[in-house]
């Protein structure tokens, strides 16, 4: 459900956007006296994404491709402004975000329709501090629930396949 | 294909650009030594609305169904952001602008992905311009030319089926 605290989101760069939230994780951590110690700048739901640049839309269908049973669906790909303005080059700056959202797809009577949120993945551009994925990060998001990174391997598994696509910055998808 | 002048586009207030729009036609009809007789603002197609909130994504699978036959493939429904903010209620201000976009879909291996645009419907909310039609003008463009609205009953036939919609200011697609 969108509400107007996305539009206000949406106004913002990334960058300050992720800089606040780090900030707001950093001093509750710090209240609770924690040690905070993070190679990066911590778990980074990208909030307001569904007003993003919609890329584009895929259906997968029910089948038995061990391959495609996890895609299982209807997927949409996001953009933010930086990273729908780099999809003609593929040259993605800083601050780029993508996001890759699958929904549960219902057939009926010949109308497939989406429902509930399956999954969220995110990429994050970021060159300095995600050097061995070609700069980018790689976060995932099972269900509605938006702290729990299920990406543990700092994304060298998604990396290899997205290596692939190195002639479009590592990206896949392309914006019509 | 989108480039940065729908950004731009995007920052601008609906009212703004068709302002600015129909004055561009009447100054280009003027110096043709045309009269301009409109009832409305003239052909208004929502350039940039790729860039606009996308709202949901239906497929109609390829069937003998007559009724779905002219909407078989993938479409795409995309909001203004004062049409966006409206969804909640239905309360929809003017200025609130609608885009239906219908893809082909192809089929391949279970995956179903979008191809051309085939047809771009249009809502436009003009309480005083459009009494007879719920406030919404109705267009509809075929292809990719954005000059030749198809509707030429003032939208009658359309606000048909839409007036079913009355208690969602005549919208029937729904933003989760």
């Amino acid at each position: 459900m969108l509400n107007s605290s996305y539009m206000k989101a949406e106004h913002r760069s990334p960058f300050l956007r992720y800089s606040f939230r780090s900030t707001l994780i950093f001093v509750a951590l710090a209240a609770l006296g924690l040690t905070v110690l993070h190679s990066d700048e911590g778990v980074q739901f990208p909030d307001g994404f569904r007003r993003w640049i919609h890329v584009g839309t895929g259906v997968i269908m029910p089948s038995d491709n061990p391959m495609l049973k996890g895609e299982e669906g209807m997927h949409h790909v996001f953009a933010n402004a930086k990273a729908a303005d780099a999809y003609a080059t593929g040259d993605f700056p800083d601050g780029s975000v993508l996001v890759y959202e699958l929904r549960d797809a219902q057939q009926k009577s010949g109308v497939i329709s989406e429902g509930e949120r399956r999954r969220v993945d995110v990429m994050i551009k970021d060159s300095n501090l995600y050097k061995s994925t070609g700069g980018w990060r790689f976060e995932r998001f099972f269900g509605d629930q938006k702290t729990d990174n299920a990406i543990k391997d700092s994304g060298s598994s998604c990396f290899q396949c997205h290596s692939k696509a190195d002639k479009h910055g590592f990206v896949f998808s392309q914006l019509r």
